[in-house]
């Protein structure tokens, strides 16, 4: 079979590793598959070059952002190359542009919009391991783009549906996915599967697996990504459809997320327009909002929080004097040390009982619940960040997640 | 006016030395001129990659090596051009393949056969500075081929005749071309201007300041280049056609090699083919032969001299035996400890008395001579490598150099 194997940083970090990295591919082609390589930068390589761009200039120049950090998966594709020529297998490097990988957008914010595989086909007819840079691709006027941090999984799975392989297999420093981090839960269980849908909400509430946009576009296709370790032999976690037989309604794994400040508005009145007066100030300043809670009214006046990264939150906090003024709000509080833990799973919002289940958990644990939103598969509650090795010990426990399925 | 600079990877070595460069750039352009800038790999990093190929690969592929070397210089291009925006100057970094070097041959050895320069027009035309990368072209298949260690020099003349700029300007760690390197003689003056042929005389023997395919290059087009420091102001020493009007038959500079080893194949039948027979199993084992010289025959028997680069001695001398055996020579001697000292100028060779003056003051200074080389504008002496320094002083001294011309 025709399959698209990402190998991430961690996994292309040396010499040594490289090899190895080559020593896999061609385990699998003695077995009689095919295989298209798509490797990271090496290491820190890319936070190295944005490092050196800052010392350079204090707000480097987008495009030149771009040419410059595309050379870190350049780099690595020559190296994987270079390592399975010496093994004796005909191999070929191939940067984004040669690889066929357009791309549209801003720079360092580009999208995949086709793949000209041409290439990659002409290389594979040959017998050759076409070898591809992850991360970016060229527009029209072959101008290069990269594609946002973790998006070399997105390269995979756009080459993977491209030439119709039958899987991406992305070999990370990880052996799959786990019902919650394992360096919090030593009882976390592999999972065997999940899908795509769980597996969004996984990545966004905190494990970090797997690029949220090359979920979804494998989503599109039903391409099955298989999630495995580049270092040792062991069985992965299959992200793939959900099939119509398996059981439903359960909780798959606990996400968490240590990294959570809040602010709230706070009598705000209640009319048409204030959320565009409170999130457009935020959003032009490139603030990512994440969570939104408009709490119920007392009367006219309501509360409205929201969550962001502690990174951003000074900058909120400096905007917030005139968004209160601008929505009529007196006042505003802020609160920069809490998190987030969320039970995920397909159909459990419309289930009975999880949500109880989880808030008699948190009660159990002495936990407070400061914020509770929800998804079609999440229920997600933000606490103070301190408890949130708790949280999802006690979570991971109140669900049986220990359980092989 | 329209000009190319170049400048060294020594000149890019960090950031503090690209803002550097970025902000004598734009003093040329405050002074009204405009200007292509082409930038080699910071410092050492070309090498450093190579030793990272090396860990990979044993013999690493060339195809693969390009690719991977080629980063170098694109790392350097978005650099300099995010510090010029920094500054307020419109610029852009473009790749080899965007600034349309177009090379031929094989990789590692690319030789650039045409410039598309629509696109450095174009963004010239938009007020833009363009910055290009060095040492790299692609193919008419784009592949990525580099033009050999220093070729970037060549990239900066290639363009500059493409562009039809007025001259082309090698910003260096070194102010200019010298009588000899001030380095043993503390006398040695910077000269104002020098041939095109003298420049290449005094390169290939030892003085590093010029690639020699980019001044025969400037040469057939005859294109001035100044050859000036990147560090201080100073007037450097513009390689240009040889004036009708100016002074011929003087000897310009002194250059040296410390690194010679030679190879002396004895009483070797003197009939044709010997020479094929022995400088062929050299030419495939890729070592590459300097001076070579055939004594004077005794009878029907001649002694072959030849020179080479201390580390390529080893292998020769492991051809050897063959190769005598092969002519019907009985022994050949080697000597790996040798240097070269030359005399270089327009018109020497051809006027009486320099080779006697040379000789004499190798003499007075007790420099035992092991072979003579001759061309048309240099006169060289192979001797002991200690005895180096002491030649280059006391020819420097004999020919009066340290007098301003």
């Amino acid at each position: 079979m025709l399959v698209v194997q990402k190998y991430g940083g961690t996994s292309v970090a040396d010499a040594d590793r490289i090899r190895h990295v080559a020593g896999r591919v061609m385990n699998r082609i003695r077995q009689g598959d095919q295989v298209i390589v798509v490797v990271s930068a090496m290491g820190d390589s890319t936070d190295d070059l944005i490092d050196l761009a800052l010392q350079v200039a204090p707000d480097p120049d987008p495009r030149e952002l771009d040419m410059l950090l595309s050379t870190g998966e350049q780099v690595s594709v020559a190296l994987v190359a270079m390592a399975l020529k010496t093994l004796g297998q005909e191999a070929v490097g191939l940067t984004g542009q040669q690889a066929g990988i357009i791309a549209q957008g801003l720079h360092n914010k580009g999208r995949i919009s086709r793949v000209e595989a041409d290439r990659v086909r002409r290389e594979l007819d040959a017998g050759r391991v076409p070898v591809v840079a992850g991360y970016w691709g060229v527009n029209e006027a072959q101008e290069i783009l990269t594609l946002g941090r973790g998006a070399s999984d997105t390269t995979a799975v756009a080459l993977a549906v491209a030439l119709g392989a039958e899987r991406c297999e992305n070999c990370k420093d990880v052996e799959g996915v786990y019902t919650a981090d394992p360096r919090i839960v030593p009882e976390a269980r592999k999972l065997k599967d999940i899908t795509y849908e769980e597996m969004l909400e996984l990545a966004t509430q905190g494990s970090t697996v797997m690029h949220n946009r090359a979920v979804e576009l494998a989503s599109v296709y039903n391409l099955p990504i298989l999630v495995t370790s580049s270092m040792v032999e062991a069985p992965g976690t299959l992200i793939r459809q959900e099939s119509e037989l398996e059981e439903r309604n359960r909780v798959r794994g606990i996400a968490h997320d240590t990294d959570v400040a809040k602010v709230t508005v706070r009598k705000v009145p209640d009319r048409p327009g204030i959320a565009s007066n409170i999130f457009e100030p935020l959003a032009e300043a490139g603030i990512s909002v994440d969570t939104i809670v408009q709490n119920s009214s007392e009367g006219d006046l309501t509360d409205l929080s929201f969550t962001m990264s502690r990174g951003d939150l000074r900058r909120a906090e400096g905007l917030m004097p005139a968004i209160c003024a601008s929505v009529g709000a007196p006042e505003y509080t802020s609160d920069a040390n809490l998190g987030k833990v969320s039970i995920v799973g397909v159909g459990i919002q419309t289930a009975p009982g999880y949500a109880a289940r989880m808030f008699r958990a948190m009660s159990d644990a002495g936990i407070n619940i400061e914020l509770i939103s929800t998804s079609e598969i999440r229920l997600t509650c933000i606490i103070d960040s301190a408890k949130v090795p708790d949280a999802v010990r006690a979570l991971h426990a109140a669900f049986q997640l220990e359980t092989a399925e």
